[in-house]
């Protein structure tokens, strides 16, 4: 049987232990705030197998997750219903990657877990700092007369971190309200593009950092399975450029990908993305 | 311009005004706790259009909606992420048709959404019983450590009702222990068909009945569009059948249509059934 | 090169020339005055590779498509926007088929098609009567104010042929009027299913018959792809029992198959089955 | 009840009543000429509800459609089969809006519905000019042996209001005659992208401009959802930059977007981005 | 974190071990022969997931999956190309699995690969009967001038085990020589239903016995995702009825199901069909 | 019957004999070595229609497919299950072509076939280049253990042609080894775009070349109709471009088009990229 092999299924380049690896990625799938169209709760298991028809060679970066050993925690089983459950469980499961020395990469899910896992990455860090790619601002205060939403998420993060820590890119939709809000220096938003991203990294280069990437950030040609497309957006070689900024960064103690809703996107292209994405963000996780 | 018509947004055949009609319909685009495949919110939307491709008169009960005023209330906006206000919402609206002296004709939404219309119709009648077709029991205690859920929704209802109030058709899946507590005459199950249906329909000829009909008690060869389908369901025509016993009923004193999931039929066949099922049930309802 | 075989264009089994058949198939993609939703002038194309999917011999009828000489005249090119126009090259198309001694069997394009067609076959057969299997009475006098109608298209064809020439089966959708008006015996209305289908094929044994077989008489758990599904139809066993009578039938001089609308049906089921229904029904007309 | 609010059924921002609004939106929801796809007519309905995914705000133009008062007319029920009737209740729509003193923005359906509106248009603007997006030249005379397409559409609009009137921009397919026709001067036609639409836009200044945008200018990649994709168009912020530029024009009286096919694009990204162009294009009407 | 559960990558019901393990499941993704439509080999990766939408106990059994110890032995890397070495890969497994003294399930895939299944179990057992429930005769020498080939599967089959050790049911398509050829007794060929299989289960009662099943035996109404679509199928009761009589059989060897294709039914009713039948032929082989 | 025209069914453009012409086009639908999805075979069926809602007339070229002969061969029937028949048929259709003195344009299939034709090229061009314009490097020695594949194809042209006749364009995926092994002179490989195919055409300005085009060289969101989209490819308005340079060339004796996988892309936006760019090939190579 020696020449019988078995199909993986864990995310391609993530086999090792947790013990054995610096970087660990995990499935946060859950969409229950969402006021548009559901379907990020399928984003880690659409991943997990497409992720092979991608080689694990970054022409990019010239690296290979076959130099690195990364483990895939799995998904994590969320209570359907209950957001605050929900965040609780991928709190305890950052916290848990933490206490053992190693980065968490999570792959969501809607953007509202997000604030699980930075609310777990501030305990550690007191100093961090975010970098948010995103269409949408996300900050408002509440949604459809809630407050923890995947639209108020950024807003819940600042009520953490405070003034000047959230440098947003990409934004290219949002309440007048939010746009104003941000203006006033509570956090640092850049429309459009990721114009100045080069200099924010730069800037942060010593910090502690969280990324956290709504992949609607990607103009929706590129990335149409999501549940708010945005025309407008960045193609996807520029968020690649963006990519080498992040090699500015001596200290990205997490990071996590949102949004990928693949039902949506039958040709399967905008999971094609999100796995690429992941695989560039390993590598660049892995190298610091 | 005598001859420019426009197109209407009601439900077809549903253009009273509320005070007009004896049967209101409403929207519950919810579907926060689905655990499986959501997308049961966009039920209603997809089914008011489609309604158009349907004609009014129904040659089954040689009847017309044509023959009665109905009023379409529209859908309720909800507050995704939070369940237990997206149920108060529910009971309210049905409270104000109750109020009215109306009768509420809910159009889901998954399952749960049952829970906030019969907690207000209780409320009115007492010795209120429940007709309940389904595929599946809904008789959990908890899923997914969640209490209040699609999949314990008829459980919280007989909490409110009590043994002996409801009666189940065409059940074909659920946990063992379901099977057997229902078993145990808390409540009466019957499994795979609507066999029996007749006589429960002469038992509560005068009783007061509220009608919950989860579409995917449906074979999903014929109704392919809802999160969880189950095959082995019933016919097109045995619901149909089933229909004609609801005529023995004198007082049916509200009911719902749930778990339509549109997007999961592209073919928009599923959609087409709901609403025909619409139909008969706006019918049966306002012959009484 | 005597190994390398090329695809054939035609449908299966009909690659005889015009002047070998007996029997001459032709689409008729045209689908212009559609209310509800639009695609059946995709069937003919649509089939044809699809009909190789299928084998050539009918277990049911113990016969072979390669006993008989069968040509495919290909697709008329329909001037999209002109009802008038279409319908007069149906007609030209029909004529000349019919004037060289042959039986046309048109695929569709929309129900209107027939009424190109049996205008043609009527001006040879006098004495005409049609069997017509559908969902719909299609016996509107006019539909959005328009005369000429996928939904008006029996009635004019009775306009034709007059009183007791017409027999329906498995009609399940109409205005009420449309079956009031039937009751009255101007043509003979067979509700939900095919029942009867047997006494009037021994009736019509020495008549003139043209079968026009609307595909959605079929229940749209096996036939989703068409413009307006009407749950509650024949399983395909039925209509393959019904063609069993058509055997009786000594003078079929005409067919159609109509309102296939293949990309609703992204499965492909729906073009199957009118794949095979076309295979039975050319075995059936060069059988006589 | 205070706390339920109900969905609404027009176009996001559009609730304003007839009598109040500068600018009135109307849907023509017919697709009868079309040659390749259909699918147009659901248009309209399928922008509706998807128009609530997008915020009011548009940060382009840091303007709110909440600053204005706009009516949604809704949709003309259009007589199917007829295209002469189709056109006349267009024109007798827009007639109705013009006579009140207001700006009509139609909403299609195919290209062919233009005609009916500029029609009505160039009666009260007799210095009517047509700025025209398209990836098509529709400049053909006839078209499958019909006149009145949407293939033809724009040469009808010429026929109209004569030489030098009619602007093109975005062109990238067309038959030899009709790029050779428009070279002579008839229209001024630029191939490819918006290059010149600056120039153009000062030029019209103070004339009363008629703008038509049919969606397929843009390239596919954004916008797949329409029947003639043409792969090479222009990227969804060239057409951000084009809307700037007509904000110099002092009089546009009248404008549509046309050829939303919703249904070919499952993603939902193409009526996202139909939505987000009428957002900007009802502010630039009212602001003008 | 003893709440934070993750989500299982096994079949629902299937996680002992293998040393544990009485039935052993395995996935066989391939689909190299196949001439019409391809995608089985995203058959056991589809079900995977979604055979937890699926309860794990079964009413018509009254029966749990949690009562047996079953192992999902996982999907073996499939050499595409290469149709000799996939089988001899699908042998090597099976013989691993039979070696251990365990009964092998094997979830395709295309058909052609019972071949090498039924191979190893031949080397086992030389009195190995087959039952062969499918639409398709698959008795072809060659298709396509190929041998080895997903019809001409069972005649492969039959090379090896011999007249009379065949029993076909379901039968609804193939080459006229196929059914003459059963017919004179080499393999017993049933067709269109299950009839006569409750008498051949008595009649194997004590045999070893290995069961084919090719879910296109199911009617594409309940099963539309597979290759090629045979209308005139059973029903899903129909064939859980079949299953009933399988517990007459005392000696089920080993066992398949092949031919989902998920992609070609998005609704998702097949995959859950798929999983529905793995689950009763699990508990079947289990009760043995 | 003058006016009756019909529906062809070839290329649009392509109607001409194979006598008549200097072009010959035709299909190669074989997928039976993709490793990840399939559905190439569908390629060259599913173009054909839609080549009809095209143009013959390219503005990029100001050419005309009526100004030339070109013949529709048709598509090869494909032996599936045995990859070594399926390109023994594309070289002896390749030597047809080339035996005649014309010039093969072969329509994938998947970008294995290119081995079949660049086999019969290279016998009667010795002198033989190859521009290659794909995402990936298809240079591996073998792929899942197999030799013959769709990711060696270009490893086995190169072990005909040799060193240094190899040139390849918008490569942006592959293992290590084969950047590493091209970057030794055996082929000249250009990452991400056409950067360098101007000098490229120069300089082999009078060689014999063979042009294989893997359409995914585009990015996917102009293309997301193919088995392994990889995001960050050149755009449809650069590949034009890229056409124009090989105006340069003046012997072109061969060229393909493969990977159009058109199920993929529900859109059709991927298969009207096909046509236009095969309509673009047709036009360079009779200009030539």
């Amino acid at each position: 049987m020696s020449n019988v092999k078995k199909i993986k299924y864990h995310f391609s380049g993530c086999g090792a232990s947790f013990s054995d690896s610096d970087v660990v990625v995990f499935g946060a799938p859950f969409d229950g705030t969402v006021s548009f169209r559901p379907g990020t709760r399928f984003g880690p298991s659409a991943m997990r197998p497409d992720s092979y028809g991608l080689e694990t060679y970054s022409p990019y970066l010239d690296d290979d997750l076959s130099n690195y050993k990364t483990c895939d925690f799995g998904d994590i089983v969320m209570p359907y219903g209950d957001k605050d459950l929900a965040l609780l469980r991928i709190y305890e499961t950052t916290k848990k990657i933490l206490s053992a020395g190693k980065k968490p990469l999570m792959v969501g899910g809607e953007h509202l877990v997000t604030y699980g896992s930075v609310r777990a990455v501030f305990e550690s860090y007191e100093d961090l700092h975010i970098i948010h790619l995103d269409a949408h601002t996300d900050l408002r205060k509440t949604y459809y007369d809630v407050e923890l939403n995947h639209a108020t998420v950024i807003k819940k993060c600042y009520d953490i971190l405070g003034d000047g820590r959230i440098f947003q890119f990409g934004i290219r939709s949002g309440a007048k309200e939010e746009f104003h809000w941000a203006k006033k220096g509570h956090v640092t938003l850049h429309k459009y593009d990721l114009e100045g991203l080069d200099s924010v990294c730069k800037l942060l280069k010593d910090k502690p950092v969280y990324i956290t990437i709504d992949l609607d950030v990607l103009d929706p040609s590129i990335f149409p399975g999501t549940g708010t497309p945005e025309p407008g957006g960045i193609t996807f070689k520029e968020l690649i450029e963006g990519f080498s900024y992040f090699l500015e960064l001596e200290n990205i103690v997490g990071a996590d990908l949102v949004e990928l809703a693949p039902n949506l996107d039958p040709s399967g292209v905008s999971t094609a993305v999100a796995c690429k994405c992941l695989r560039e963000m390993i590598l660049i996780m892995n190298k610091k």
